[in-house]
């Protein structure tokens, strides 16, 4: 089971997210990460999903997310081809005696220091998930009180869109009829 | 109108944002941005939604998210109490020529620059929503090829958590049945 990186273009209507959390839930697909955002088209939402499966598996998911009229464009992102960061907040537990300790770590990390109090500190940082999670296990012994995160986002290496996808995404979308061969140009 | 930002703890289960998406899709609740990401207990996941709508929608929307039976906590961030942030990706247009003027106003919104090639530069920036609309703003007149942006991630300033609110939430779910008026204790 291989994490597969998706990129996917909506419309930004209340129901999508409905249609294909339903789509995974129903599918018992497993999703790893998810994240919704707005695009520089206020009408279009970027969704960043990440899924376990395998190769099979992804074309099942695209085929099914292709159907969903509200989908515009899918891509999938190899890791080596995208950039891919996440953001998270983490609360820890410091006392002014080591508060020196853990803004070292969140230097070394070139993470910023965003809320501060006698006994906590909140930290910011962006990276890739490994990143995330090795500064999660820095900060741990001190005592995580909260954390928050948003899902991982990605967007391709180089000059390219995914835009230049959606010829890939209209073949899905208005290809071959599911289920059945079609014998046209043989 | 206002924006409300909700912070939920929920169960990490495949079904738990099909559900969560489905009440707000159902009801009409407008979301503004959704964040989802795991915590420090791998079996807990954080929601953190930014939702439309006057204080009696709020109430409605909180009693309506506390009868699912995955959602665990449920806490209300006012704007000022809390730290807020999110990511975005932006590749934008640029030519040999005018890469120094995109480079500059990276810098000035202490972005970084995590792609480069001939014809376009990728920049990511965390921020409060106003930033990065910001930023947005500025780089629209070199083109922008393309974004991603993560939802709208908060904590709480201070040292306590959303755990804190698990009593409220508490209240909602066990508390009174919904429409019927218990007399107990009285």
């Amino acid at each position: 089971m291989e994490a597969h990186l998706l990129s996917v273009l909506v419309e930004n209507h209340p129901g999508v997210l409905f249609r294909v959390a339903g789509l995974f839930s129903r599918r018992g697909f497993n999703i790893e990460s998810l994240a919704v955002g707005t695009t520089q088209v206020p009408a279009i939402s970027r969704m960043t999903i990440i899924v376990l499966g395998n190769d099979h598996m992804i074309d099942q998911i695209v085929k099914q997310l292709s159907k969903l009229i509200q989908v515009l464009t899918i891509k999938i992102l190899p890791a080596e081809a995208a950039v891919s960061r996440e953001l998270i907040l983490v609360k820890v537990a410091a006392r002014p005696e080591n508060r020196h300790q853990i803004v070292q770590i969140a230097d070394i990390f070139r993470a910023k220091i965003i809320d501060v109090s006698r006994e906590s500190l909140t930290i910011e940082m962006t990276g890739e998930s490994d990143k995330t999670a090795a500064l999660q296990e820095m900060l741990s012994e001190y005592g995580i009180i909260e954390i928050a995160r948003t899902g991982v986002i990605a967007l391709e290496r180089g000059p390219s869109s995914i835009s230049s996808a959606s010829k890939e995404a209209r073949e899905f979308k208005y290809g071959k009829p599911d289920g059945a061969d079609s014998g046209a140009g043989e």
